[in-house]
């Protein structure tokens, strides 16, 4: 079934970002902790742009996507100041998870490279989370936007 | 009546922070947002000592302190490595608010001073919060601490 | 002299951010901490439209802008997704230092209030910090802007 | 050559943390980008007991840890007040890197597992950094430790 073979690519989403001094560490440079707050930022945007955000999905139904993975390899210093653009794809969707792969780039060049995988889950009234298959309605908007 | 009289003072209430990486910027010292954080952590030691914690009161009930203002004079720059106690005081006590003041120290020298008022909150279901008055046991364990 | 004449106001400068998961914690809402970074957010884009950053003055110069104090009053709980303008005022300046005033509003209602000092100091090649007086270049700036 | 040895694995260096109130996130539980930072508190730890820093190496010069890389997996929530073990171990040690292996536990329980690979770096003057050999000082410290 198309919806859920792996491995598909959506086209590039790009989010831009501004370093700011806040995100900086007294070795200069961007803190390592912080590519992955960017990260989720372009996740967010990407979700948005499909009609849906982390709290509520397509149909605005309650849901949350925690992330099962997260990884990063670091190839420049980034700096306070620096236009950073986040090229965010669908690397891989299974029944429940997105595979997401995030390339930063400054003026062209890769400056890191990372990937979450994230839990489709139903907000249930108490405030909990369960996995469940991403619905259809989410699942095929990804397609159209290949 | 004594429990909600304003202006009593608790003994100090001393949590210690050695400061981390993560906490400084390029400037090589710690981030000015982050003395809110740490004011944050002696409140939640201080709600701890007493039985209770931010999201339940001494009686397990799902209970909230958001804050209603905050301030912080910075005296010294503070760095990476260093060592300091944060002192707090119940600088007041209203119906609904507690105000706390913390001073932050360094080999006994005071490098920032804080302010926070917190106010007293049910949770409800929903996860909605409601101001509402500052529970007896709590309040007679703050007298009683003094 | 004009340049360092106090409480003068500037016309608001907006940023405009929209508030990210990672900004909220468990009771829904942003934290208060992170209205301070909003802050130091809404200066940047304001030196930067003075020609200016964190780091360099107009100039080209090693330069920074250390907080002495600041301060937050919050007025409405600000949510993931909520759409925020930042309106900065330049509330006073005297010789080394610049109080901003920030005015945190969604759909045109106030939901928080800010205040920082901020001392202007070069930035000696040790990356140690040294406060001087506010250099004329930014000064006129600040005063033609009005 | 004994110091350069990968896969040599250090008899396990735990830090212990209660997880803060402003750790988490809208969904209840710690952001996931969190655990990067208190990855770093263990490594921390871990350096200061060979008798160095993020700064400064056990003969007291500055030196640098910049991130190579970073990994994690989430295996349960993880809730504000909960106390976590963070257990490092160095997982390979190559010329110039160590790899670190964080396991994250609440109560025995496996919660999280990261990873992350820095690299020795020494800090000129300027404040730049430059990846250099391990110092023996500290590869010799390394393995009296396992």
């Amino acid at each position: 079934m198309a919806s859920t073979a792996p491995n598909r690519r959506l086209h590039g989403h790009a989010a831009t970002r501004r370093i700011e001094f806040s995100e900086t560490d007294l070795a200069g440079v961007v803190h390592f902790s912080r590519f992955f707050v960017l990260m989720e930022s372009a996740e967010d945007e990407f979700l948005h742009a499909l009609g849906a955000s982390f709290t509520t999905d397509p149909d605005g139904n309650a849901w949350g996507w925690p992330k099962v993975s997260a990884s990063c390899d670091y190839r420049r210093p980034v700096r306070y100041g620096d236009r950073v653009d986040i090229v965010l794809r669908v690397a891989a969707r299974s029944a429940r998870t997105i595979t997401y792969e995030f390339s930063f780039r400054r003026d062209g060049e890769e400056v890191a490279r990372g990937r979450t995988v994230s839990a489709c889950c139903v907000r249930r009234p108490d405030g909990s989370y369960q996995a469940v298959p991403i619905p259809a309605s989410l699942a095929d908007r990804i397609e159209t936007a290949r």
